[in-house]
């Protein structure tokens, strides 16, 4: 398949670094969060803008990261990382000369980091609490990679390091959500040894099913209503 | 039905409160956790201590409500409630004169705040974050009343008023998950306004199979290892 005009193809070795995000990746993070609601085929829900996303997941001053919200970037960089330890969490050689890659939207996810890095996908995560271990865990929010670079490892690459960051600093769980039509997911997360739990349902209050509540505390203090 | 000869029975007003627990209530979270446990059937997955609920549930310094892991309690009074701005979530008298009620578990549940105080149930929550939104939500991981309070609409008190906050502060969405067995509690959460998703499933990693993930940064940031 020959590459598209205006590709950039990758070919020989690539270097990933999967970091710590900045505000300045808050322009591809939006992106990316398009490209993913429409994956999932949930577009009317989105509705992130960069103000939003700069103000959420970067608040001054940030909180260590995974105490709270958290972002990472998946750069792919044409020469060597050298892993940065205040912001690298995992970095590997990939060897595309059996496959290499074209990628159409190089130039428009070209990373802030420069040097030729092209922003291929992020993970946002947070810590959750379990009760029945009375520990925090880790939830992963999202976990994307773009089109071109998929089914090359770069997901187990993300997953793992999360995961193993999470089991490092005590955390008793990871979790995170998936589509029951994503075959293709969940034989991935079952693969990478993940339960996939049958029984458990989402319940969401969101909207004006949720604004109904506001001023409830006023409501509920006034001593009125009964059993 | 007669009360069982250790119960304490509880008729007329009384005052329902939902305030936020402190390390003083560890031990009844506890218990209640262990409740909440057998009625789910998931005793095999308990492994909560005392200990380790004091040390993440209340760090010191503990953060602000809502920003981190929140556990909050519900006391039910003889007397009413004077609401403690410091600690009050939501205040509300109940009329049991119609349907008096016997709690076998009154004096083992006394609570730490005294005055005849009875602690009936608590609720674990966290906030998440949404992408598609970019803001906060609110988890609440658990909300639980015991047995012979159930029915006379405390877990709405409880869940009402952890939403009210939840948009009050500027939340996008409150969340929780259901099992998928337990009607009555979903046709409660969708009375309630909330949708149950019906496509996602939760996927987690812990145990063993999350401890094989440590040091991976190390393996990952060797450059060994192909596409």
């Amino acid at each position: 398949m020959a590459a598209p005009a205006n590709s950039t193809t990758f070919s020989g070795d690539v270097w990933a670094e999967l970091r710590l995000a900045d505000a300045r990746d808050v322009p591809h993070i939006h992106s990316l969060i398009h490209q993913m609601a429409e994956f999932e085929l949930l577009t009317d829900l989105f509705a992130a803008t960069e103000e939003l996303l700069t103000s959420t997941l970067f608040p001054s001053p940030t909180p260590p990261p995974f105490t709270s919200f958290t972002a990472l970037i998946l750069d792919l960089s044409p020469s060597p990382v050298v892993p940065d330890s205040s912001s690298t969490i995992a970095s590997r050689r990939f060897d595309l000369s059996a496959s290499p890659l074209a990628d159409p939207e190089a130039a428009a996810f070209a990373s802030p980091r420069g040097g030729g890095r092209v922003t291929a996908g992020f993970v946002i995560c947070f810590p959750n609490y379990s009760t029945f271990l009375s520990k925090p865990g880790l939830y992963v929010e999202d976990i994307f990679v773009r089109a071109p670079w998929r089914r090359r490892g770069l997901g187990r690459m993300m997953l793992s390091a999360v995961a193993g960051r999470a089991a490092e600093i005590g955390m008793g769980r990871v979790e995170w959500c998936v589509l029951d039509w994503n075959k293709n997911a969940i034989d991935f997360y079952e693969g990478m040894g993940a339960d996939v739990l049958p029984q458990w349902r989402i319940c969401r209050l969101t909207g004006a099913a949720l604004d109904k509540y506001k001023g409830n505390q006023e409501e509920a203090a006034d001593g009125k209503a009964a059993a």
